[in-house]
C-alpha cells in the first residue's frame, strides 16, 4: 500500500499520542475511569463552559434559528444571532469588523493563504501556535521564523513593506506573553502589517478582558488582523478574525475556509455572545485567578523544576525528558490531579513539560492540593 | 501597505461576493428584512436542523458536559459524548474506526496534508470541492486533475501504488455521483487508496442513509477512507473521518487540525448524535425527498435552462452568465422563494448556476410554487 500508517518509530521515541479516556469535564473536576479528578489540564479559564448564562442562551438558539447553520456564510447561513455576536465584539474590542471562524485553526490558515503571495514574507515567532505554523508552511510566502520574543532577531530580519508580522498574545505552551508596544513600532517603522493571535489572552488580560494588547496599554485596533478564539475563556469553540471592513470584506471573498464551509451553529454563536458579555463584567473572575496564580508560584518556587515565568493562567513547569514528564503526571493523577503532559513536537526537544492550567472555578484550597502534590511527588 | 484588498477587479467582473442578510431560517422558512421567503438554497436536506430530538440532546449535553470542550481531544477535550458519537458512526457505517473534526474543511485539509509526502501523488476529480482542491493544492505530493467522472481518463493517469485517489459522493453544485465502483476497482487495480468526500450523500442516500457508496453496492469500507460531514443532511455541523483503526490512530498523531484544536461541543456531539439515530430511521424522509426531485425535474422540464442531471436534493438550473443568474434569483426572491446564486470560482467560468435545494422539510405545495416561480420568471 502507498501509505505506511506505521507509528513504531514514535512509540520507540516516548512520543506516541492516543486519545485520553475522559468521561466528563465539569467544571473543575474531570471525571475518568469511574474516578474524580481536580481538572488542571483545560483552557476554560473564566469557568464559563458550565454558567447557566451560556447554556440559557444556546438553548434559546436552539429553539429560534434550530441546532445548525444549514449553509455557509455567504448562502444563507450567516444569520441574525451572528451579526449580533459580531457587533458585540466589535463594541468590545473597538473594532471597525469582525468576522467569523468555526475554529482558531481554520482562521489563521484562511489569513495567511487569502493575503500572503509568493512575492511576501511572513514573520514568525518560533513559538507560535502549529496552526500560525502550519499556515506558514502551507503558503507560498518567504517564511522567516525569529527567535522567540526577540525584537532585536526581528528587526535585522525586516524588510520595508513587504508582509505580515505574526505573534501570539500568550504563548499557548509558554504562558507568556510577547512585547506588543515593540512590535507595533516595528511593524509601523517598517511598513508590514502585524497580527495577533490572542487565543490565551483574550478574556483573561486587560480591561472587560480585551486581552494582551490592551493589557500592555494598547487598543486593539494598534494591529492590522485580530484573531480571538471562543475555546478558551469564553468557554465555548469556534474564532473570529477582526480588522478594517476593507479586511473583513476581503475575507469574505477569498477566505477560503470561511466561504466553502458551514457557518457556525446558531446556539453556539448564542452561547459565545453570552459568553462576551459575563467576561465584560468579569473582573472579580479576572481578580480571583491573578491571586490563584500568585499563590501557585509562590507555592512552587522551591521545586527542583523550571517554572517558566508567566502572569497567566498557562503555568508551564518544565521537567525535560519525555518519560519523566509522564511519571509525574501519572504521579498526580495517583492523587487525584490532573495537569497535561505536552511533549516534543508540541514543545521543544528536551523542554518537556506540564503544562499546568488555573483558572477561576478553582479555588484557593484546589490550588495548595496542587502545590502539595507536586512537593510531594518530587 | 504590503497586501492590496482591492475588491475593484472583482466587482467589475460582478463576481464580488458579500454576505447576504438574512434574520433567520427555520425550515423551509427563511426571514431577511421583514419578509418570509421559501428556502431553497441550504444543506437541511432532512430538515433535522429544527427536530426537537436534536434540541433536546442539545440542551442535554449542556446540562451534563458544558457548552465547550475546553481543549483539544488529546488532552481532555474528548469526552463520553464524543466517544458515543463515534460508536454510533462506526455502528451505523461498518466502519473500524472514527474521529471528530470541528468542519469539513479541515478534516480534508487534515487527511490530505498528514499521509501525502512529495514521493506521493494525488488524483482529484476536476469538479472536487474547494476544500479538497485547497488541500490539494497546499500538499507537497504531485497532484492530478481528472476530468470529472471520466474514468478512463483518471486510468490513464494512474500510477502504482503511489498515492490517494479522492471524488465526492455526490458532487456539491452538480448533483450528481461519482461511479464509485469503478473507483474502487482502479484503485485495487492500480494499488492505490481511495477516499470519498460523502458531505452530501451521507443521509440522503442509501440504506438508513448510509450514503452513495451503499446507494452504489459498495459497503462504506469499499474506500479506504471515509469522510462525513454533520451541517448537511445531520442538520449540525462539524465531520469525520473514519476507516481502519490503524489510519485514525495515525491522524491522531499527525492530523494537525485534529491535534491543535479545541474538540466538537459537547452539545454539538450530542445532537450530531441525536442526527444520526433519527437519519438511520428516516426512510420516509428519503422517499418524501425522491418523490419532490421527480415532482421537480418533471416541472422544470421544459424550461430552457439547462437542468443539470441529479437525483440527490441538489438541483442546479446553469443559466451561464453571471448577471443573468442574479437577476434570475432577484425575480424568484419577488416571488417569495430564496435560491443560491453560485458564480465562478466556485463553479467553472460560464456555468453560473442557481443551485436549487430540496429538503424532506418542503411540501409537494412548495415545490410546486418554484416551478411555477421560473417558469414566470422565465
Ligand atoms: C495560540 C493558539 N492559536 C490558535 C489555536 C487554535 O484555535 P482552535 O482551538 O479554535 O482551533 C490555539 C489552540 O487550540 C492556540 O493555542
Ligand atoms: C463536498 C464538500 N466537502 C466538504 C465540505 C466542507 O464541510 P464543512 O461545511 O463541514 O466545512 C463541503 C461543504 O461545505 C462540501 O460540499
Amino acid at each position: 500500500m502507498p501509505f505506511n500508517l506505521s507509528l513504531a518509530g514514535r512509540a520507540a521515541a516516548g512520543l506516541k499520542r492516543s486519545v485520553p479516556a475522559i468521561d466528563r469535564v465539569n467544571g473543575r473536576w474531570l471525571h475518568a475511569g469511574g474516578e474524580q479528578y481536580l481538572n488542571f489540564a483545560g483552557n476554560d479559564y473564566l469557568g464559563l463552559s458550565r454558567a447557566p448564562e451560556l447554556q440559557a442562551a444556546s438553548e434559546q438558539a436552539a429553539r429560534d434559528y434550530g441546532v445548525g447553520a444549514v449553509a455557509s456564510p455567504l448562502v444563507v447561513g450567516h444569520q441574525a444571532i451572528h451579526r449580533e455576536l459580531e457587533a458585540e465584539l466589535c463594541d468590545w474590542l473597538g473594532l471597525e469588523a469582525v468576522m467569523l471562524f468555526s475554529s482558531g485553526f481554520s482562521a489563521n490558515q484562511a489569513v495567511v493563504k487569502a493575503l500572503l503571495g509568493k512575492e511576501h514574507t511572513l514573520w514568525q515567532d518560533r513559538l507560535n501556535h502549529a496552526s500560525l505554523q502550519e499556515a506558514g508552511l502551507l503558503s507560498p510566502a518567504r517564511l522567516v521564523r525569529f527567535a522567540h520574543n526577540d525584537m532585536a532577531a526581528l528587526e535585522g530580519r525586516l524588510r520595508p513593506s513587504a508582509g505580515l508580522i505574526v505573534s501570539e498574545g500568550v504563548f499557548s505552551m509558554d504562558g507568556d506573553t510577547a512585547p506588543w508596544p515593540e512590535l507595533v513600532k516595528l511593524a509601523r517603522q517598517s511598513g508590514n502589517w502585524l497580527m495577533i493571535d490572542d487565543a490565551h489572552g483574550l478574556g483573561v488580560l486587560g480591561n472587560e478582558g480585551r486581552g494582551t494588547l490592551d493589557e500592555q496599554g494598547l487598543a486593539p485596533t494598534s494591529v492590522n488582523i485580530f484573531m480571538g478564539t471562543f475555546g478558551k475563556a469564553l468557554g465555548v469553540s469556534g474564532a473570529f478574525v477582526g480588522g478594517s471592513r476593507a479586511l473583513v470584506e476581503y475575507l469574505h471573498n477569498f477566505g477560503r475556509s470561511y466561504i466553502y464551509s458551514t457557518h457556525l451553529p446558531p446556539p453556539q454563536a448564542a452561547a459565545v455572545l453570552a459568553a462576551v458579555r459575563l467576561v465584560r463584567r468579569a473582573d472579580d473572575k479576572r481578580a480571583h485567578l491573578r491571586n490563584l496564580v500568585s499563590q501557585f508560584r509562590a507555592g512552587v518556587a522551591a521545586l527542583p523544576l523550571q517554572l517558566l515565568p508567566s502572569a497567566t493562567a498557562i503555568q508551564p513547569l518544565v521537567v525535560g525528558e519525555e518519560a519523566a514528564t509522564l511519571a509525574l503526571a501519572a504521579a498526580l493523577k495517583q492523587q487525584g490531579l490532573w495537569t497535561g503532559a505536552i511533549r516534543p513536537p508540541t514543545v521543544p526537544k528536551g523542554s518537556a513539560r506540564l503544562r499546568i492550567t488555573l483558572s477561576a472555578a478553582h479555588t484557593e484550597a484546589d490550588v495548595q492540593r496542587l502545590i502539595d502534590a507536586l512537593h510531594s511527588a518530587l
